[in-house]
């Protein structure tokens, strides 16, 4: 079960917000990574393929961490912690409603021919949100509190 | 020795970005938070202070990565992987070069009195770059290579 993801942040992870995944590599190393996610059924999943390292950082290790700012608001963002289910996308719905979301388009047209896309679902075991009520200013507007 | 970040990359540092640091918390899960930073002597360095989990979470384990996507344009960004050497900020003098840059303020106005700072260094061991070369987007716009 996903903690449940407070109401306030629900516009940020409705739009087209860009989330920063951290996993940690066979190494030991963490990685940061961008992503494009959908907010569906109260769970933040995202897509990726087989041949990326996060895929395969995550098979081995499940543990993740997403931070998702407001498009325009750096100082508004939802950060989940906890660990990840993959399925794989054989019939590439679920990339296709990213494309859809992100792009308007019917299907995603990046991919190489071989790409095999999995989903990647959120399982939230800890849900932080800044509670600072700064409005949602454009970026490059003064920030008073990432610092 | 931190390796050193490839010039593409250095408009990306020098702008106003927002950083995405991840770090791991001592009940084992990952963290990400969005963080200011500067780009000095070839370095990404970012201010927090002794009352934050990012703090303690370092303190307890150096390992680190952050993510930094230029400010309008999440499909160009870059990726150090590594470890932190951590200094106090006794003098204030680093939390303010942060402030004259993202506020222009000569002091940084917003920490209670009590706050101690630190200043942490990231120690680059690897360091990756997008090689997409697409254009400075505004946000919002058409996304091709985040899914």
């Amino acid at each position: 079960m996903s903690k449940s993801i407070p109401h306030e942040a629900h516009d940020i992870l409705r739009d087209l917000p860009t989330g920063h995944v951290a996993t940690v590599r066979p190494d030991g190393r963490l990685s940061v990574n961008p992503v494009a996610l959908l907010f569906e059924d109260g769970l933040v999943r995202f897509s990726t393929t087989k041949d990326r390292a996060k895929y395969r950082n995550l098979l081995a290790d499940p543990r993740v961490a997403i931070c998702v700012p407001h498009r325009n608001n750096p100082n508004r963002y939802v950060e989940l912690r906890g660990h990840v289910e993959i399925e794989d996308d054989t019939d590439r719905a679920f990339i296709d409603r990213v494309a859809r979301h992100y792009i308007n388009e019917d299907h995603y047209p990046f991919d190489h021919p071989q790409a095999e896309r999995v989903t990647v679902t959120i399982v939230a075991e800890q849900v932080s949100m800044r509670a600072i009520p700064l409005s949602d200013n454009p970026p490059g507007a003064p920030d008073s509190a990432r610092a």
